[in-house]
């Protein structure tokens, strides 16, 4: 097989998590999609009408089409462990979303089967793949700023307020901040903070009765290196930290102020659970909405809030035009290149792994590291205290 | 006595901490200097020649001044203790500068004192008197948001890189941002979260060998009613949160982003801690400066960097033009007048305790208990534990 050869992927789960990734992954020229997994006929139909791909309702058949060489697992995630070890049995490469799963056992099962299969496992796309975020974790590694001290990560959002499934607010299914958004914040402060976290603290919040999981956390993490960090996210839609990203969304998209409160109003107007489901699957591929629907136009890096890197000669800032350096004299931007393909990192760091034999930073490991993470944090605002870690793993180091 | 009488006062040490109320002490109606304690011969010259009022060697001595009403101690946080309890001894009402002293028993002893003397013991000027966060607390108690919930305070500031006497950079001796930042920043916090503190776990950062005490610090704090807090800050000099506030600083003056690195620049051309003392110096009241180098011309609201305060209803963040309202529906700012004296409120305070008998918010209890968050900050980052509180106290009750 050619390295210049596109990957040949399966998708599962064509829902909101796969439309994000939907335009990289039909304008990238290394990937091409060959199939996908779904319940909802509408989404598969089209699928093959965007791709020529063939759909699928069961995964396992998915897998056993030979053409598929590797599977983007974006189902919920409380499918995401017998989805992997599906994929595994049938020695299929994987991307699975974030979070991983919803228990380390989940976890290390995931990776066992992934290794017995000799396939490389990845996670992601988590925000720890945007640019803005490598290339700072690239600065500190270099040692030009000395060692990194603190690290500091705020995200204020809206995201308790967009469409929901039920169990996306059941946080025994996985619902909530913590498993959806910890585990991007978290990714990012391992990546730039050396990845081995030793000890978690942290606080939640439930103040939403009528979105009875968590809206809002308090982290503080130490690292095996001394350095440490606090977390902190909003999910209450209220403040938004992109005011301090100059309107650049999350996704890469430029936001208007105007739109303020957007979220909880479109909420307000619909009465039930299940109207809020119809809600979302509205926006879902195949009801709909396509690939003619998404565009990479105008889209620049993504980001996750507002993060600060201290380091001993400098600190710092990465966000969507660059990354800040306020150094001992004087401030300056390391200005990033607006992305060819937006979102592409991800893509690029699974094709490297399976065509290059390139060990990926968002290993099986990393992401159980990560989710090690999460679980501490909502085992820490139960218990009230200090929640020491085991399965913490370096960034990859340089070269491996 | 009339309540319109101005409050005759003495002030101990006329160094940097009496140079920055030095204005707003001669432009308030309700303040007369009558005298100063100085070791420093300039600095009592100086006053006598600014106040026409008498100028001490000795503290005891200008407590003996039966003229003195009320002292205002403004000298190294080491003599706090010795000199409050001499205040009591002659009956005179006490503001003592924060931090208010170096151990619990120091500061219990200072409140004992006043207590038995029966006179008003004041702790400031901190910022938490900042009318930003003084109308915060006000709004937050007024109930129209919901209960407060969660408070994040980030402040990135040069501290550490001013000019410094050898004990401001030795822990041990009351030196450090714990000491000297946190005292604010803990302050504000606890007057937007009700005041009682029940656990601290926090780590601080110590990162440069020249200036070997805290430069930096996070914490996580969690109050009786269920809020909880993070507090950042570091003192490094790389970048400043008053890009956060338009480029207005701390004490209400508009900054220039082109002075970026002044402090460690002007830092990096002095030799020695004796040159560096006498730099020091020469920006002391007395040495060159008086009255006369010092307006209130342009000065806005103070602040202390980044604080935002999630309520049910709407995170709140009080900034120096204002308090941002980041409601359910709408994005409003409260606007607040330009300070006709600013930085009076604590005077005010002060005054409306000693000729109103209203007791003060910043009472020596209530500065006690924000030291007790400092030393646990201490504590946590050398143990890795949570530290439990003991001696907090609520917001003033509305009307107390
Ligand atoms: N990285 C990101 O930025 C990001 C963004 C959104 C979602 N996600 C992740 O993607 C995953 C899916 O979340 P979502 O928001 O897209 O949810 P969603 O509800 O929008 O989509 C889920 C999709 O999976 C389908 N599905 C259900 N059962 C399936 C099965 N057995 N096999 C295959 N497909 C099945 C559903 O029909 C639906 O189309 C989650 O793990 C989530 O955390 C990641
Ligand atoms: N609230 C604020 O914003 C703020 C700002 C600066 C300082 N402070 C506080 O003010 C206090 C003094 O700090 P500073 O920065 O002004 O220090 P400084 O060194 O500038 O001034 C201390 C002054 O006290 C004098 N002094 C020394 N011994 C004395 C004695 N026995 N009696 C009377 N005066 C004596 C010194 O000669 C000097 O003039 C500290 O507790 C500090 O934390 C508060």
């Amino acid at each position: 097989m050619s390295a210049c050869e596109p990957l040949r992927i399966g998708v599962s789960g064509l829902g909101r998590g796969f439309m994000l990734l939907l335009p990289t992954l039909a304008a990238h020229p290394g990937i091409h999609l060959v199939a996908a997994a779904d319940p909802r006929a509408e989404a598969r139909a089209r699928f093959e009408a965007d791709f020529g791909g063939t759909g699928y309702d069961d995964f396992e058949a998915l897998c056993r089409n030979p053409k598929v060489e590797a599977v983007y697992i974006a189902s919920p995630h409380g499918l995401h462990r017998e989805q992997v070890e599906c994929a595994a049995r049938h020695g299929k490469h994987v991307l699975v979303e974030k979070p991983m799963a919803l228990s380390l056992a989940d976890c290390q099962a995931m990776i066992e089967a992934m290794e017995a299969a000799g396939c490389w496992l990845l996670v992601g796309h988590s925000h720890s793949f945007d640019t803005p975020y490598l290339r700072t974790a690239a600065m500190i590694r270099s040692g030009e700023y000395g060692r990194v001290r603190m690290i500091h990560a705020l995200n204020y959002t809206d995201f308790l307020y967009r469409p929901r499934r039920t169990e996306e607010l059941d946080t025994t299914r996985g619902g909530g901040v913590v498993y959806s958004q910890a585990a991007h914040q978290v990714d990012i402060v391992r990546l730039l903070g050396g990845g081995e976290v030793t000890r978690v603290v942290a606080q939640t919040g439930q103040w939403d009765p009528q979105r009875p999981t968590e809206g809002a956390y308090s982290a503080l993490l130490t690292f095996a290196n001394g350095c440490f960090a606090t977390l902190t996210y909003s999910g209450y839609a209220h403040f938004d930290t992109d005011e301090f990203n100059g309107w650049s969304g999350e996704l890469g998209q430029q936001r208007s102020p105007a739109e303020y409160g957007k979220a909880r109003a479109t909420l307000q107007s619909i009465g039930s659970s299940e109207e809020e489901a119809r809600l979302k699957n509205r926006r879902a591929y195949g009801s709909g909405l396509g690939l003619a629907d998404t565009s990479l136009a105008g889209i620049g890096h993504n980001h996750f809030g507002l993060v600060l890197a201290s380091c001993d000669a400098a600190d710092l800032r990465p966000g969507p035009t660059g990354i800040d350096v306020y150094g001992h004299t004087e401030h300056r931007l390391v200005p990033l290149a607006q992305p060819d393909i937006p979102r592409r990192e991800v893509l690029d760091e699974w094709i490297a792994a399976v065509r290059d034999n390139v060990a990926p930073i968002h290993s099986g490991a990393w992401g159980l590291a990560t989710m090690e993470v999460c679980f501490a944090l909502l085992e820490s605002a139960r218990t009230g205290q200090v929640v020491d870690l085991h399965y913490q793993c370096p960034v990859r180091p340089e070269g491996a």
